[in-house]
C-alpha cells in the first residue's frame, strides 16, 4: 500500500512517500531545489532517521524523480526493495478549471484540462504537468492521480464564483473565482467536525488557512460556498509576498508609477507585495514581522494589524455566508503556530460569538484542539493540515475505485 | 440663509438652491448637462412647480453657473431677488487626499490639495475645480466651501487604510484607501442613531449606500472606521457599471485577453462591468435587472444574487470590524426603493443577528424608519439620504465658524 506523493514546482520538486496499510505512515521525503539552476539541492529522510543533503546535478524534473526513486529503494537509506512496490502516486495539480470537481486518475483527457488551464495558473500548471509526465516516464505501469487545488472548490454557487463583468469572459474564457488549498480546507473542514462530534454535513465551519500562501473558505454541509482566493492566488488575504484584496484601479495606477509592463505588475504583486512590502524588514515571514514590532517597529506593527484585520473581515463575511457558523478553523504555518496571531485576529469578536481562551491560546500541541472557552457560542480550532496525507489518501480511494 | 450647492461633473452641472433659515427648504434646482457636447440641456424647478426645460448653448462650465445665476433671478421663475442674497456655495468635492478632514472654506491651498489629487480621481477632481472657479467668477466675494466626499473617511486606523503593497507606493505616491460618499455616510449614520434615540458616540452602524455607485462602511461613535471604496470609486461593491473586487490579476489577464491598454482597462472596468457587464440586459439600473430576474432571465437572477451577496459579505466583515452593531442602515436609490434587494442581501442573517420584518420592508415612505422585527438584535433601517441638503448645512456652518 505504498503511495508516493509528488509536488512539483517551476524548479523544484517535493515528495513524501507513505505506507497506507493500517494509519498512514510517512517512509521517507524530501525535496529538491533549484532544479536546471546552479547549485541543484536535495534533501532526503527517511522513518529512520537518515537524513542525506548535498549538492546534485539535476537538469530537469524528469531527472529528478529518477533521483527519487533511486533514493527510495538505496540500499543505505532507501525504505522499499523495488520501485514495484509504488501502488499509485498523488500528484497536486494547482488548477482543474470548471470541470475537475474531484481526485482523478490521470489520462490524456485529464492532462489536456491541466494544460488547458496553463494561462490561468502560469506559474503552476506547467510544473505540475512535467512532474506527471516524469512519474508516467520513470514509474512505467504505476497509476497517477491528480489531486486539484481547485476541486474542494467546485460546489460554490454562482453568486460567489462569478465576477461583476462582462459575462463573455466567464462563458468564453473562464474568468472566475476557482479557489485554492482546497486539500487543505477539505481535510480541515472534516478534522473540525470530527473534533465537533458531529457529521461534516451537519456542521458549519469557517477555515482559515494562513501560511505563506493563506485563504480562508466558507463550509457549510461539507461544502465550500466561497473562498477568498480567486481566479488566481492572489485575491484575498494578505500574503508573505502577495497583496492579496486590492482596489483594481491601483493596478493601472503602480504600472505607471512604477513604469511596469503586464509581466512586471504580476511579478510586483505576486513576489514584491503582501508582508514583504509593507513590513520594512525585507522578510515575507511572519516570525520576522512580529520580531520587528517587538522591537518597536511601526511599519511591522502596522503590517501584523493589517494581516490581522484582514482575516478577521474574511471571518466576518463568512459568518454572513454561512448565516453563523459552529466553528472557525485555524490552520498551517501560522494558523497552527502563531498564538500571537490568532489573538490579534480574534480581538474584539466576544460580541459577534467568538470567545477566545487567552491560555488555551498559548498552549502548543500538534493536535487538533479547541482553543475557545467553554462558553464561546462559536468554537475556534486549532487543527494541524497534511496536504500530502490528504494527497495520500486520496489517491489510494481513486485507485482502489477504480478496480 | 440662501446656500448654493453646486456638484459639477466632467460634462454636468447639477444645482440645489437652498434657504437654510429654520428647517432646510429647497428653492430651486436642476441639472445642465451635455455641456460643450451637441444638444446641452438645462432643467430648472422651483418650489412653486415651476419647470423650465430645453436646450440652451453653453459651451463650459463658467457659462453654465453663469446660466445657473440668471434663472436663480428670473423675474418669471427665479427664487432670488439679487445675487446678492446668496451667502455661500457649497461644492461637492470627490478626493481631498490624506489632508483634508473636514469641509473647509476654499483658498488657493485646498484648491492645490484638490489639484494634487488631479491623478488619483482623474474623472472627478478636474471638473469639481473648473466648477469652484466658475463660481469665484460669477459670484465674486461669495465664499466658496468644498465637501469632500473622502473627509469622512479620514479616522479609518491604517490597518483599513493601507494596501499591502510596498510602503513607498503610500509614503511617497499616496496609493491607501480613502474611501467616498462621506457625506452620505455621515448623515446617514447620525440619522441612525437619532433614530435608535441614542447619541452618535455611543451607536455601531453599518451604513449601505447603494445607488448606481454604491459603498458600505463601518461607523463607530460616529467615526468611520472602515468602508468598501478604496483608492479609487471602483473597488468594493458590484455597482451599474462597475466591477468592485475582483482578484487583481484578472486586469492584466483581461488587458490581454481584450487586448486593452491602461486607458482601456481602466474605462472596461468602471464602464462596461457591474450590473451592465454581467446581467445581459443592457442595462446599468437594478430595475431593469430585477424586471429581467422575474421574466425568467438567468443572468439577470445571478446579477442579482452577486450583487446582494456582495453586500451581504461586508455587512458580516464590517460586524467583525465593529464587534456587532446597533444597526445597518440602508440608503440611496436602490437601499431606499428596492424591498426586493434588501430582502435578498438580508436572507439568511437571522442567525447572525439581522431580522427583516418582511411586511415593514414592503411599506413605502420617504421618512427614516426601521423594516426589522421588533426582536431583532440588530435594527435594520431605511434611511433617506440627502446629500445637497447635508451639503448646505455644512456649508453653512463651515461659513458662520469663520466669522
Amino acid at each position: 500500500m505504498i503511495v508516493l506523493v509528488i509536488n512539483a514546482g517551476s524548479s523544484s520538486v517535493k515528495f513524501t512517500c507513505f505506507d497506507l496499510k493500517g494509519a498512514p505512515q510517512v517512509l521517507a521525503g524530501g525535496l529538491i531545489e533549484r532544479i536546471g539552476i546552479e547549485g541543484t539541492a536535495m534533501k532526503y529522510t527517511n522513518a529512520k532517521g537518515d537524513v542525506v543533503k548535498g549538492e546534485v546535478p539535476v537538469k530537469d524534473a524528469q531527472e529528478a524523480v529518477r533521483l527519487i526513486a533511486q533514493r527510495l529503494v538505496d540500499p543505505q537509506v532507501g525504505v522499499l526493495k523495488a520501485l514495484g512496490e509504488v501502488k499509485a502516486i498523488g500528484h497536486r495539480v494547482v488548477h482543474g478549471g470548471e470541470s475537475i470537481t474531484d481526485p482523478v486518475l490521470i489520462d490524456a483527457k485529464v492532462k489536456a484540462t491541466i494544460r488547458d488551464c496553463f494561462s490561468i495558473a502560469p506559474l503552476h500548471n506547467p510544473p505540475n504537468l512535467t512532474g506527471i509526465e516524469a512519474c508516467e516516464a520513470v514509474f512505467p505501469g504505476v497509476p497517477n492521480v491528480g489531486v486539484f487545488d481547485t476541486a474542494f472548490h467546485s460546489t460554490m454557487p454562482p453568486s460567489s464564483y462569478l465576477y461583476a463583468l462582462p459575462y463573455d469572459l466567464y462563458t468564453e474564457h473562464k474568468i472566475r473565482r476557482y479557489g485554492f488549498h482546497g486539500t487543505s480546507h477539505a481535510f480541515v473542514s472534516r478534522k473540525a467536525a470530527e473534533i465537533l462530534g458531529r457529521k461534516p454535513a451537519d456542521c458549519k465551519v469557517i477555515v482559515c488557512h494562513l501560511g505563506n500562501g493563506g485563504s480562508v473558505s466558507a463550509v457549510s454541509g461539507g461544502k465550500c460556498l466561497d473562498t477568498s482566493m480567486g481566479l488566481t492566488p492572489l485575491e484575498g488575504l494578505i500574503m508573505g509576498t502577495r497583496c492579496g484584496d486590492i482596489d483594481p484601479a491601483i493596478v493601472w495606477n503602480v504600472m505607471k508609477i512604477k513604469k511596469l509592463d503586464l509581466d512586471g505588475i504580476d511579478a510586483f504583486l505576486n513576489k514584491k507585495s503582501g508582508l514583504l512590502g509593507m513590513g520594512g524588514v525585507n522578510s515575507s515571514d511572519l516570525r520576522d514581522i512580529e520580531a520587528g514590532a517587538q522591537s518597536g517597529n511601526q511599519q511591522c506593527v502596522q503590517a501584523m494589524e493589517a494581516y490581522a484585520y484582514r482575516v478577521k473581515k474574511y471571518i466576518g463575511a463568512y459568518l454572513a455566508t454561512l448565516g453563523g457558523a459552529d466553528a472557525v478553523a485555524f490552520t498551517a504555518g501560522v494558523g497552527e503556530n502563531s498564538a500571537s496571531m490568532r489573538a490579534l485576529i480574534l480581538k474584539g469578536l466576544d460580541g459577534i460569538g467568538l470567545k477566545l481562551d487567552l491560555a488555551k491560546n498559548q498552549e502548543r500541541s500538534d493536535q487538533a484542539r479547541f482553543v475557545s472557552t467553554a462558553d464561546s457560542p462559536i468554537k475556534i480550532a486549532v487543527i494541524p493540515t497534511d496536504e500530502e496525507r490528504e494527497i495520500a489518501t486520496q489517491t489510494l480511494a481513486v485507485v482502489n475505485r477504480g478496480r
